[in-house]
């Protein structure tokens, strides 16, 4: 039987890491106030999270193999899932400058950190440079080596799109609604997130366990794109039909200008006179047009929509779950776990 | 016979690499607004440099065979010469940011013209992938493709090790004498610069022809990084002794508080007073600051300490290119050329 890894446990791996990172720079003789402020760095952007990612990396392992992994195992999966959530790392520190962002995880952003500033740029591309430090380190003669590279490298230039798209299509200071459209929403959505949050961690997990054939990898883009797709418009749900004590946040995408699945629905539904209520109030750093926004979408039944649509999608998602061909080692189950990790979920 | 390339053969190779990248971006469905941003970044940043670096590819690798490229060896090879271009491209672009930078080139620096702003930050993420995608695309199937990834990977690090370095030692807006050393000023050269300007492209022209024994790779490394050191040491002489109408710009060195070369040494010889003036006028925005440190550099005889230095270093450098070993592939001359680009430039 499969078992599921714990924060904790997961937690655990990542001073090993760490220490071989440092020894990796102090082996280049980098001056002592250089290598604590590498360690600080890492220790910041890349503790403290959920690590939803990174465990998925053991956790699909541990269910592709039908059993609990070997210490060696385990070892080896959170080395992986901690190169994800290093990745995801490189990504919010850089991603908070060019958005302004003000907190990260309930802490000022890095970059806003005393003494930090843009620096942080920096920062970011070290946590990048540590993944390929801890694949050369621990993953050289692994049979799919050069394969580990390459998906490191295609992920990331997939969630850089998806960050450019965004970017132009929601610059926090220009409001122009005619820029946004569900098409470009599906593409911000699927490369920007679903790459790096769910396919790479099986993708990892599969040619770890060496089974990643081209037709498995197939299957798995093909379930979990959809997935991360409908993860991320629940997401949008959430800023603004969850509840801040369950989210943990109050939802700001209405002022934020952001190319929301919300807005986007609205926009696909809105009768000429309510886009003009929209193009008037999205995007402001006001109370007051955000309470507009609000009341429109309660206007317009965003909240059964958003229900309709997780009814439809999550029926797909089952369908493409059941019709998976198990015989070479893919295993549905990999994805009833994240699925069920993720429908109807209130956080 | 070698034969050395020219700045215009160079560049009619970079468009075939332009429509490679576009080619890998639009097939993943980046929408038409984003394509030509990354075009134009890809334009701005890339071109329009003296492009050093990556000639020295293509030169190199024609020295190492003793006779003109083939076209094909020579697409390879300007192909390689332009990822170390774009690596600098991405360097560059951040590093821009980073120190407040305002031209380049001539120009307004990427990150400070129209409408672009902090998505400087993700253009270069993309610029770094570019070579990665060029790799995949040109070097899969070169028996020696693992070694340009990691290669590649490692003197990223190294350089964003010497750019750590460089911004806590010398922060703009903080002038603290005590923080530079020797020791330091040569930690940030060798790591900022020298591996990717001088140990990068001739080791890609090692990996090109296949003759990159750890030997090879070692005699290459151990004259190319003092090679790299003297070059910087001689940007620093030149920014404040060199004439304006040769370097093609007014230096900067001592107004923006940089660990110069200059300022070392100073450090290592004045008195007591004279340490007072330095630590009262160095790293101000202030003109007549700047005319007190150029004065106190006269007064310590820089000119001449740089001169002594540069003799002492290049008789070094002459000596370890004597002693190479050529038995393995490896030539004198690919070291001669760079040190004869070097020795006494005035630009």
């Amino acid at each position: 039987m499969a078992k599921t890894t714990t924060l904790k446990e997961f937690e655990s791996v990542f001073p090993k890491l760490e220490e071989a990172l440092l020894e990796y720079a102090e082996a280049y003789k980098l001056p002592e106030q250089m290598l604590s402020w590498y360690k600080k760095s890492l220790e910041i952007n890349t503790l403290g999270g959920k690590c939803n990612r990174g465990m998925s990396v053991p956790d699909s392992a541990s269910i592709l193999l039908g059993r609990p992994l070997t210490e060696e195992e385990y070892f080896q999966a959170a080395t992986l899932g901690w190169m994800t959530e290093l990745l995801q790392a490189f990504f919010l520190v850089s991603d908070d400058i060019m958005d302004s962002s003000i907190t990260r995880r309930g802490k000022p952003c890095w970059y806003r950190q005393e003494g930090v500033g843009m620096v942080a740029i920096n920062d970011a591309f070290m946590l990048e440079s540590a993944i390929y430090t801890l694949l050369k380190k621990y993953f050289r003669s692994h049979p799919r080596y050069v394969d580990f590279l390459e998906l490191f490298h295609e992920v990331t230039f997939q969630t850089e799109m998806g960050q450019l798209c965004d970017l132009l299509t929601a610059p926090e200071d220009k409001v122009d609604l005619d820029n946004f459209s569900m098409d470009k929403y599906t593409f911000i959505v699927i490369y920007k997130t679903a790459y790096y949050s769910f396919y790479l961690p099986v993708a990892l997990a599969m040619y770890m366990l060496d089974i990643a054939t081209p037709e498995n990898l197939k299957q798995a883009e093909d379930i979990l794109i959809p997935l991360g797709e409908y993860f991320q418009v629940q997401d949008d749900y959430l800023d603004n039909f969850g509840l801040p004590e369950h989210i943990g946040k109050i939802g700001t995408d209405i002022q934020d200008n952001k190319c929301s699945w919300l807005v986007n629905k609205a926009l696909s539904i809105v009768t000429p006179e309510q886009r003009k209520t929209l193009e008037e109030n999205y995007g402001r750093k006001d109370k007051a047009k955000e309470a507009v926004i609000k009341q429109l979408y309660d206007d317009l039944k965003l909240e059964d929509h958003y229900k309709q649509y997780e009814e439809e999608r999550v029926g797909e998602i089952r369908k493409m779950i059941d019709a998976i061909d198990e015989s070479k080692g893919l295993k549905k189950q990999v994805f009833e776990a994240f699925l069920g990790k993720i429908y109807k979920r209130s956080k």
